[in-house]
């Protein structure tokens, strides 16, 4: 078994432990954020830190009411800019905490009064030296190039921030017992990933809370797979780029019930005259039923919480179809762990 | 020939004419805008104005030292939450002045005490109607459901907005200049496209400032021309992406002289060793000797001003291989041209 799917397996203990870890961190931090006047986010981050944050944008806003920027790193490093941070969260996010454009735009948000945080599995990494305080995922260390644990974890963080600084009852603690639920499908997936062996592109696709997913698992099929996937949101498909897709073009989608379920919906009808080869990671019955093929998630589970189990079923493909292709997923050709990039 | 090439050409016209009919307004904006504490603006926007604006976050980042948030309009619409934008100023970008989504965030701004502006084709559009202050681009009707000259439209607009936010001499005067030599390239690419007529898929890159127009060239590709075409900063590509990458894999590059040469003149060595594909949009003598391909800008384009005219090519590219691949570029399959998404 590749070691990038023994990391995923590992991820309801991963939750479980960094709850118990840091949430004691989150009064201490709720008290310092609420003396001073916050009115952004800024989140730094590259590669599935990014794809973390994109989640996690969707979640600071709908929980707080701030507005979330994900930063883009060569304003600071290529064009030497400096941005009225003073009344901004900084958060960088970063597996390593040795990404070093990130590092440099939070040094960067610190000298110009921000308030920063760094999210990252590394206690001792450059990030925890330079962040006001450092969230930490306890994942143990990631082999794997493909990061998965350190994903969710990153996740995490951001719904126990959310609880921290919004007035929301946030049941996180209930996330580990989802993903290990999710985990009960690997079977299911195993037998899912023959039949897209020869899968030489696709789309996925994810909305509101779970577009950062269709993000990941996007980058998951790239890097292991080699399969030249494309992610969109729902509702961004609709704007050219669905012209792409022909009979048995593949789209995946993420498509929990709740309040995405409409567009999505709508998506696989149109998705369904055009022939396309569609499956569909959810526990909603009509998207079951409007989806050519299907991975079942719990019906318990809110869309509000589906990120984090959503994303296991599909770590659990990338992970399958590089092992049913011959690849290594854990060493994927041109790639390293770190990248440092200016 | 296509009325998206006849578009393509009429760009020249179309960017002097908006100079022409809006510079006065910046002055009295300029104004308005000086009176309030803006730390925070938002751009509002999906398709190729959401390509635009992704453009445009980099450049007002770079210039005004204002944090610039791209909107997630589902955080609105779906989530129903109501962010704090009281000191933003929030931009809402259309062409048809019609995308329901944009406009109920636009509305929703407003209502919040945010100073709201709709930057558009369509004079008589609802945007219009909402926004506190329009800005038009005088482009005439847009008939070819791929956008071209109300991107550049868009693109123009927020240069003379960096202008009017910052002390920095912009001198957005000599864009219709550049954009009548790009078009110079247009027998270049036509003699070039034969040779991409069985492409089934590609990479884009672009950074910072240019970007944005790697997301604009993959969805003219998807759209017109149904390539399925991803989008990376050279940057990202590295996290992961690369790994696609294999003999002959086309790689397109906007590649301007300035300060993303040194990342793009990396990654091309990288792609060089992989034996990629590679086709490069430069002015940088390097650039062009590490790529197979060239389309040659003229020297005297600084990296500053190089997106309006670097996208031209490309555009002409996207049209000119439509025709090649006996496609329709006006009309691709399974779109509309207004896209009125909830």
């Amino acid at each position: 078994m590749s070691i990038m799917l023994q990391e995923i397996a590992e991820q309801p203990v991963v939750l479980e432990r960094t709850i118990q870890a840091e949430r004691t961190k989150y009064s201490k931090l709720s008290a310092a954020l609420s003396r001073r006047d916050i009115d952004l986010i800024v989140l730094v981050a590259r590669g599935s830190s990014d794809n973390a944050s994109l989640f996690g944008r969707y979640l600071l806003e709908i929980t707080t009411g701030i507005p979330v920027s994900l930063s883009a790193p060569s304003v600071f490093t290529l064009y030497g800019a400096s941005l009225n941070f003073k009344r901004a969260l900084v958060i960088g996010v970063s597996q390593s905490g040795e990404g070093t454009d990130i590092n440099e735009v939070l040094g960067s948000a610190k000298r110009s009064g921000a308030f920063t945080l760094g999210v990252t599995n590394e206690a001792g990494s450059t990030m925890a030296g330079i962040a006001d305080e450092t969230l930490l995922i306890h994942a143990g260390r990631e082999k794997s190039v493909a990061a998965t644990k350190t994903y969710t974890g990153q996740m995490l963080h951001f719904y126990m921030l959310a609880a921290a600084l919004s007035q929301r009852q946030i049941e996180f603690e209930r996330i580990p017992h989802f993903a290990a639920q999710a985990l009960q499908l690997t079977s299911a997936v195993e037998e899912l990933v023959g039949r897209y062996v020869f899968m030489e592109n696709c789309v996925v696709v994810g909305r509101g809370l779970n577009y950062g997913n269709s993000y990941e698992l996007a980058l998951k099929l790239m890097e292991t797979c080699y399969v030249v996937a494309e992610r969109f949101s729902s509702a961004d498909f609709f704007h050219g780029p669905l012209a792409i897709v022909e009979r048995r073009f593949p789209v995946i989608m993420f498509g929990p019930a709740g309040v995405t379920r409409a567009s999505n919906v709508e998506l696989l009808e149109r998705l369904q005259e055009l022939h396309a080869d569609s499956l569909s990671i959810t526990n909603d019955p009509e998207i079951a039923t409007r989806s050519a093929r299907v991975l079942s998630m719990p019906v318990e589970i809110d869309e509000f919480l589906s990120p984090i189990p959503f994303i296991i079923p599909a770590q659990l493909f990338a992970g399958m179809l590089a092992r049913e292709k011959g690849l290594d997923a854990d060493a994927p050709r041109s790639l390293s762990k770190v990248t440092k990039t200016i």
